[in-house]
């Protein structure tokens, strides 16, 4: 049987998602509080990965288990857990296939700029007082509608095989002192969220005009994109799966 | 010249406000960075302490400088101080002897309490995801208006001269997911705050009925009420001086 988890965390303290040798990772410790709740030794695959201290508001993950879960299975899954991983919903597939990374239609990112120091929100936005033109941080945004390769904002060694990704949604919202930029796709590049945010700041800092956004892309170049934005202002905000595709459970 | 500066800070990593020897505090982390902006030893008095761990969203303080601030003062102050510490405003007092603490007339708290673990809030709420009985917590929250000597809320140790406190608003907010009291009143005495929720927190719980925190208060006791509760949800939310006594000044 296979059981799909909707899931946040806080990035802070974790080198990201997925497991690697020598470092803590989200992955690695929902696996381990799995294998202690279900006995056996427990693989889980996620939507994606998330870099080091990026944070996720929606995360999904599938794993199979042959058994009934145990009663209460999410609340004690969340007992086990540490405060900054929390579990919020049991789901299961109404296609047996059904795959958390393969299956996914569309991810949604937001990155949050604090325009004044916050200090509740440390951690959760990167800090930028410097004057930045929101019109045209606003008109670049929008011109990667007009593209399906992003090789510009992709990082060398992604296991992708294609840099074509269909962009959904590409938008800043400017409230007084926060500054939230979205984008969902169907599928993003390693690294893209940030590249892409860390251009765009580029245009807001007046360093390349906002049209300089649709040159850079159409190079497919990555050496022409801006920095990386740091990861702390970045969230995984959804993961949306085909209509109907999964059914929730009693937690 | 006496200025007062308003600000923020998280309280996760320091030990409460106050100076203390042998731990972090915030008073000594902005009497350090005052101290390397104004070339002098500089001591400074905030509207009041809070405890190891609880946060501030609007905390004030005065200090006493006689020559003119540097310029961009506020910028680089924030500059100087670590991401969980921030100045939000630099104001002058119409009143050469307003004090941040003795002049402040109001000062409001709220805590939160997350009813769904929420790991985006881990270290900035209460998780209590147990039943919980809201309309007994509001009834017993009010009841709070029907007195003015709150020693059964005090926490011994205090350096108040008097336990009387004139209550201004006492009162739940429940969202979905995330419940918030709010109290505000002229003054708060040691530990006053976090007794009061873990005394409406245990009406919450059934374990005794909202009445009972009349009989609580009007026992003068602080043997009577529910444990403190913990530090992680507590806010200091609002500080208010004499209308026009303070006059802002640009950063």
């Amino acid at each position: 049987m296979r059981y799909f988890l909707q899931f946040a965390y806080q990035g802070t303290h974790y080198h990201g998602y997925q497991v690697q040798p020598n470092a803590l990772t989200v992955q690695e410790v929902l696996e381990e509080k799995l294998a202690i709740l279900l006995g056996q030794k427990m693989g889980v695959v996620a939507s994606g990965r998330t870099d080091t201290g990026v944070h996720a508001a929606d995360q999904w993950l599938h794993f199979d288990y042959e058994a009934a879960l145990p009663p209460n299975f999410v609340y004690r899954l969340n007992s086990l857990l540490p405060e900054d991983i929390g579990i919020y919903g049991l789901y299961t597939p109404t296609d047996p296939e059904l795959h958390a990374r393969f299956s996914a239609v569309r991810r949604q990112y937001r990155y949050v700029i604090a325009r004044k120091k916050d200090p509740l929100l440390h951690r959760h936005s990167l800090l930028r007082t410097k004057p930045l033109d929101a019109a045209a941080m606003q008109q670049a945004a929008r011109l990667l509608f007009d593209f399906e390769d992003f090789a510009s904002f992709c990082k060398a060694g992604g296991d992708q095989h294609t840099t074509l990704c269909t962009i959904y949604r590409s938008d800043w919202e400017f409230q007084q002192d926060i500054w939230v930029y979205r984008v969902a796709a169907n599928r993003f590049l390693r690294g893209m969220v940030r590249a892409i945010v860390g251009t765009l700041l580029m245009v807001g800092e007046g360093k390349i005009p906002p049209q300089a956004v649709a040159d850079i892309i159409a190079a497919k170049d990555r050496s022409q994109a801006g920095m990386a934005a740091p990861a702390e202002g970045l969230f995984l905000e959804k993961v949306d799966y085909p209509e109907g595709s999964l059914l929730q459970q009693p937690l």
